[in-house]
């Protein structure tokens, strides 16, 4: 695969990144503002296709924050344009050291088009001792059909984290996956829809983990997992 | 029961529903200047009597947040107005998915005036256990009158959840009910005191929750409990 | 005592009526700002000495914040003035229900300049249980100079609440109280000081509890917390 | 070593104090933004180098919070100015009564640009247990290489708190200590290094204080902490 000129692509994706740039700056936000990160850690991507069909592909973009940059200078002008190899196309800072993760959840997955990786603090608890949250809240039948799943121990700086998501979340109906000793990965059609589900892991992360602090929560019958996970898919179409 | 048209409303009841619209708009920021929420979830409706004689009514109408909203975007245009069976009768998006429990309560329990519901992670902690809170705090005395009680399990989409509501409250001091594996609903003769109470079951379902992590509170004398309660409620007149 | 007209006060004596109004409206801001309270509960009162000769009497007058009145309507001229039986002399709202308690200290106790009092989670998770905080920590040497002890469990209403402060704290190091199944109360020289013993209670009431969740804090020897505490009231001159 | 006239120095070196001044100034928001203290507590100080070959001695100069000012205070006018002796050279406050301790770990750390004290909680929970943090998760690997370590107890006043933070870090990994029963200190090649320091610790402190909650948390091998950890220090550069 060739490296993509940023400057040669078509105006209408050059209008999607622009697009994108603006919505990923805007949901970084979303992350300390639901305490979900701290100092600079933490972050959001979102696919662009460039496909002139619009079906997503190894050729995609993706658009993140940059390194170590305090989240109060998140602009839209700041983020980091990437190819799907984790390859900086466009940006003044280098890009964040999880990209290489974020990239090959693009490749492997063309239904994602948003991925977001944080260290929040229920959450990176559970993923501590590689135990997987069970599925205690309706709350949880709604946004994760079932339990948090845990991902394997994975060293950045080669294609082991990213492997241990797609792994773990291929045919799995949450939309979060806990690396073990690491922290929440999470991913969604949409990059708001993957702040989303890392803001409602958390929560549910919290939720269960103080629940079990006095005792066992309540178990939830499948059947109504299910019937829970149905409905809310169908009125709110992840 | 035919369905209303909002725009051949009397006047007054028109006035009214701006008004409601603009006091339930407000409320909702209170929620996650509390920590009650995150996301979109969570939801403040009140009742508009519509009878000329001022009397609660299965006829009423009530406002509520609009589904999936932003709790930067909830101003008194964006809240919809339903009728007692949940029926969207103004405004541009769906109603919130637990109108039709908020409903229900309405057309059951003619006193309340506002209905409250949020995940608050403490007060769900107890809920997804099944477990009362006890009254160990004067607080609680105070607002509770004694525990906190626990409803059913009940899934969304048809009446049970308003059911399990209106069955566990009726008759009970507590304004408040965790219902099981899901979280707190609260009422109130207006929406502000169903704010209030979502807020107060958050903060006693926490200190009660921490309270136990090192040994038992010590009991209230039930005598004590009352005349807290009896004393609160005549001062501020629930 | 006959009632006090607030007109008929000499000049100097409005002056620091108005200081203190001010005082208190801005010292009330630090209690959500630190977390110790919700809603509108929690308040802060001071002293305002009427005698010629500035020594403290019975006939002093305290400075109030209003009973239910939300924590953004807290400006000066919404506090109240009451006498030190509690009764209302200047102001358009009933002064806060805990005003007799406050009014007690202040009678019984002519050292204390301003008194707090809060829910606070933490503290009152110890209150709950009747248990003291130990003495785990240097800062709880230099500011409690030793455990923070508890009071007996009152109801509001009568001089109870008043009279279990003043018991538990005379002669005590402690400018702060656990009032049983309540919560605390704090004392200062001024409101100012009072305020700050309300957050470092909390503060120290939330680490000990954290510390205590995986094993015992080790103790502090006696004779290091008198060191903490004598330069610490040197230094800073309570 | 004679005291400093702070006008007597050069041009640059007055240049570089007012640039440390701003950057002091700045960096204490940090610490109420993230969490890590209450009322007035908590202070960051920087070095700056006196000597003309640029390189750190004995005869620099440090910046630091004045004590007892309210983080709403905090100009780069109100910081205070010391000589590693702790005396101060240059401001109209009394400087924190933890200037000795960040003098002595100037002295004898030359690498040391900036030191960080707070009371963070969960942090401090660890340090009243005397127990150090161990090393769950990749975050930690990354940032501390290992452990947090446990300091001794010692009393402020003398330089037995400085010793305890230098001895402890001496040939560490690790950028902090818990100093028993008192609280985190933190150091960096600049102030900034030493506020993430502190904003991590008690990250990390607080998650893996939630992971032991309900059993143990995953060992991380020795030789995952030490790649984590190289790779990261030659990434970001400490």
């Amino acid at each position: 695969m060739p490296e993509t000129d940023i400057h040669d692509l078509p105006p209408a994706i050059q209008r999607s990144l622009l697009e994108a740039r603006e919505r990923v700056a805007r949901l970084h936000a979303e992350l300390p503002r639901w305490n979900l990160v701290v100092w600079t850690a933490g972050n959001v991507s979102e696919r662009v296709v460039v496909r002139g069909d619009g079906r997503p592909s190894a050729e995609d973009l993706l658009v993140i924050k940059p390194s170590g940059v305090s989240y109060d200078q998140l602009s839209a002008e700041a983020m980091v344009v990437c190819d799907l190899r984790g390859r900086l196309l466009d940006g003044t800072r280098s890009p964040s050291s999880d990209t290489a993760a974020h990239a090959y959840v693009y490749r492997r997955m063309p239904e994602v088009g948003g991925v977001v990786h944080t260290h929040s603090s229920y959450a990176t608890a559970w993923a501590a001792r590689g135990e997987p949250i069970p599925c205690a809240l309706t709350m949880m039948g709604d946004e994760f059909g079932g339990e948090v799943p845990v991902g394997p121990l994975a060293i950045i700086g080669d294609d082991s984290i990213g492997r241990g998501i797609v792994e773990t979340l291929s045919g799995h109906r949450s939309p979060a996956v806990l690396m073990r000793n690491h922290g929440p990965f999470t991913i969604g059609p949409s990059a708001e829809a993957a702040v989303k589900a890392a803001v409602m892991v958390e929560e549910v992360a919290k939720t269960v983990h103080l629940a079990r602090q006095h005792g066992e929560p309540l178990p939830i019958p499948e059947e109504v997992v299910d019937r829970l996970y149905e409905r809310y898919q169908n009125v709110y179409g992840r």
